[in-house]
């Protein structure tokens, strides 16, 4: 059994790990730390862990986490950078599920995060945990950076267009929502039931911080600069992204859409293409590590429209960090990932 | 006291002209039409009207709503343009809320529609309702088409950039978001709540029959053609539509796009231009009349983002309806439509 | 007109008064206050305002209050009692919206508020702000405490019931459950919507503090001791209270419940009793002030039961406090109330 | 592997089972009937099941059945007892999902139900499928009547008392709350989002068909009539029940109710008695097929309040089901029933 830790416990990120963990059959909790709540019981918390998840938050601290072999770092942006190294010493894998190690250009990290990169060394070996491109280079890392929910829901929406060079690159729309559990589980008056509920709105329009790292992914996939407008909204409702992709194709082209996606995501466990035609639905993931995608081309006009859908906190956090992990251990990709989507 | 008539009151936009004529202080409602349930008292069916609203629903005949000054068409598509010739020849001035008059041209009408149109020659005579654009022409028309909801808020959006000829005309994305509730209230097992709440996807991709609505809008303010791109979505929530726009400017000018707004919609009543840098919200509009709008400039790009929200059932609707039969009686054009929205 | 000044402006009940007041025909917004906010446009908290309320939010003083004709406290408990006797010495008079002046007996606010009133003597003469119970003792206060959301819901429910001494006092069960709003515009975790959607729980039930309200007013109904088991609940919604009411008649008595419930309510403008076998929809009294009751005897037994519902901001807060505010100074007790319920 | 059959297999209920079958090591979907849908993809129907349910919907009849070892009945009333008989005789085990076996007495399943009951001999073999109450029968059992969503969790919550027959038998009062997928997956005006969401009601007072169910459920506990008042609500979500309850203590015992209650479900696996003082949340039981219940004795007074929470469609439907299954095959109780609750 591997012996995995989670650093930030308490977040919607730490309880879905712990979720998910919790019936993993070739895994375990070893430690589960919260500076907050250390000593208190992990279920007093979260009562849908009773039974399931019999310990304590610890304190976090390189000494307890690293008896650990893998460790989830379900903090905020500048944690797992400040521990990384110290951590890769003692022989510990990681995976982050915060932003620390997912762009690669410390200048680009910096001018997004606000401070500098303490590791940029790390910044190079760190390898971007979306099996869907880096699969090989994932089962021998030691340090895997865990895409972002947007980055999911819009890369995999994208590929199959960017990697055949299918688009032009210069103007890609991608306009996505997400529900609420997105922003975390922070007392903040804008994310109370009262403001979010039964309404609707863009956010951060100005400039999201998932931008340069959707910009990444594209770019290193088409090898050309991509110009990306990436619109973030606000679903009311608790868990789900749907990303709508528009961009031109090149010339008006005869090529089959429905095919192309089909081949491209032919052998992935967790990536759906629907039928042609289809509208997928955030529902028909929820609590699923699966993303589904639907491609149209409207009037058969040279616009194609992708829609994806995927729940932000599996395939867009935990589920996929645990994916991340069982291809660092030689486990079966789908270990511990195989519940159907809670439908209605 | 202006005499209204309702034709179709039983479905959501007509449950909303009867709150808003309930309390509008120079008409009243003469009669309210309901095939399957006349003799019904409305207020035992629309509990919230009791002490508003004290009739009963009549059998729709001509006879019976010749007698108004002006008739309401709440009913589906198709209704209004079979009684609307007997009615204008009667003296009875009419508004559409259905789609039946608001494309000038009837052979689209007929591939959007699905049938011919039965009277295209007031299809010439027909004004469309949309007061920022055609107000003198409503103060004078015999039949207004009340615009339809999506089209109203994208279109408002859209005309500051379109009829200055700031954006490229062949490329614009209108990302478009709806509450539930527009629609309509009919037996329906994908408007359940178990399957609409918590969960959002697009429809009608293939083509929405608000896309040709909106390109003969632009084309018009234009002169030019209009390459459009639609995507509606269902929002789990009641009331609310809002728009995200995206057009590309011609070159990299350097105009003033919150100026050019702000300009554009002064002397507006119900339309209201944020400050530069906010992010409408859906629910500071539900219930009013209003149309909220921002305009972005993402990274100072050529990309300008439009976001655009309305009440679907008022501005998008049961409101505007109202502010037409204002115009075209010489009333106050906010007359009964100054009501705060309802925050929270 | 009369100039209201409004302390504590930004919760929830506080943007309820402004929008009430600002459509309000006889009274005028003289000042807002709000420590945190001072300074701030009220409106660029709360665009829903723009164009209505022109104003800033102002440092609370009795300086700046005491200009005012009446002045509505909209803030946490204990702050009321602090600014009362000064601002009734100059004249203001008051209408608290908190629980400072609910109780008449100090010993019972201290057990249950955990801090000794400091103005016992303003208490005797602070009238319940009820007005179907105290009408005429309101136009004539200097001093209401406004009741409770709760307290409102349930007193009037069983307040025909309690009145001809029809059920036993020693067994009544309220089990109450409101939309989120209720809990007001804090920013905490279990107010989150990723807490509070699509889940619904009881809380308090060791003892609420709309417990001792409700008890009092009941007993001074009926001049008996009540036994009385109240519950809160939290419903995924924002706005809206039901409550459930249970007692057993005296007797397997042959009155006719739905008849004593008109005649007690007959000429009351807020208060609606719905005919024979009606279940009451919190939604058909969404912004208006009105309370919507249905009363049952299931299979004939004799265990009544009543269901009560109110909009918790409107009749549970701002309407029924405007309502006050319309007696104690002679006007129309409906002015600026009659708007109707926003459905859907 | 157990070849089961689920007849009614569009519903809610049915989806349900095919969710949790899905994943069942012991069992295997042999059929899914659809009288209106037989010939189509299940997973079109339902695309969370792409991957997992790999067939099409038959048609229902005893021939495409009797090969099952075990049928689900996920139909209306009145359908399971027209072909029990012929599928027993064929050896096939039956769990009725709908309420035809669930009333002992046929006279009063006629009364509730509104037709004589076809094959009231079966009554009399058929096992209630509560297994807290029943789990040796069931063991043995050819015919399980599932119980209702609300008689689950009402039971649930009382038994305790009614066991040790420490409360009043004849004043007990159970106050319930339901998600509307318990309405089923029908197309009906009052369960649009539009109409259940953001709103609260009551419904049935007058009498809900799953009072006599518990009635009985209670009486058979206690030896004693039962006096209960069962009234329902619906609440703006889409899963979970929430039955508070009240009863009085006989005397004013100093009975320890939370040992009391600990004791009883000691060995229960999917009853779960939260810590004194706790609230129950629907969310910590969402999508597991688990009870989890907390007994109050507000202000230390004779009435006992207790708060009982389950899934309807799991522990209240598809997930007691499978138990029940699993304990007719001699299954381990909790196989294919370990799922965490999905929270947030």
């Amino acid at each position: 059994m591997i012996r995995a830790g989670i650093v930030g416990g308490t977040g919607y990120t730490g309880v879905e790990l712990l979720r998910i963990l919790a019936n993993h059959p070739e895994a375990h909790i070893h430690t589960v730390t919260s500076r907050a709540d250390a000593g208190k019981r992990v279920d007093e918390m979260y009562p849908n862990l009773r039974g399931f998840v019999n310990t304590v938050f610890d304190e976090p601290s390189v000494k307890s986490i690293s008896a650990c072999d893998v460790v989830f770092f379900a903090t905020p942006n500048g944690t797992a950078m400040r521990m990384a190294e110290a951590l890769l010493e003692q022989g510990v894998k990681i995976i982050d599920l915060a932003a620390d190690f997912r762009l690669s250009d410390p200048t680009i990290w910096e001018r997004w995060y606000g401070e500098p990169h303490v590791c940029p060394d790390l910044l190079r070996e760190a390898v971007y945990g979306l099996p869907e491109v880096n699969r090989d280079r994932i089962r021998t890392a030691r340090l895997v950076a865990n895409p972002g929910c947007y980055p999911t829901a819009v890369q995999l929406g994208l590929l199959p267009l960017v990697e055949q060079q299918l688009i032009q690159m210069d103007g890609i729309i991608a306009d996505a929502k997400s529900g609420v559990s997105g922003a975390g589980r922070k007392a903040e008056i804008p994310m109370l039931m009262s403001e979010t509920g039964e309404s609707f709105k863009a956010y951060g329009v100005k400039g999201h911080r998932h931008l340069p790292e959707i910009r990444q992914g594209l770019e290193q996939a088409s090898g050309e600069p991509v110009g990306l407008t990436f619109v973030a909204h606000l679903l009311p409702m608790i868990r789900g992204i749907h990303a709508t992709m528009y961009a031109k194709l090149h010339g008006h082209q005869a090529v089959d859409l429905q095919n192309l996606f089909e081949a491209h995501y032919r052998n992935e466990p967790f990536v759906d293409v629907l039928p042609a035609g289809s509208h997928p639905d955030t529902r028909n993931v929820r609590g699923s590590n699966r993303c589904q995608i639907a491609v149209h081309r409207p009037q058969d006009g040279d616009t194609v429209v992708v829609l994806s859908v995927i729940d932000n906190l599996v395939k867009g956090a935990a589920g996929q960090a645990v994916q991340n992990m069982n291809l660092m251990f030689g486990l079966e990709e789908t270990s511990g990932l195989r519940s159907v989507a809670l439908y209605p």
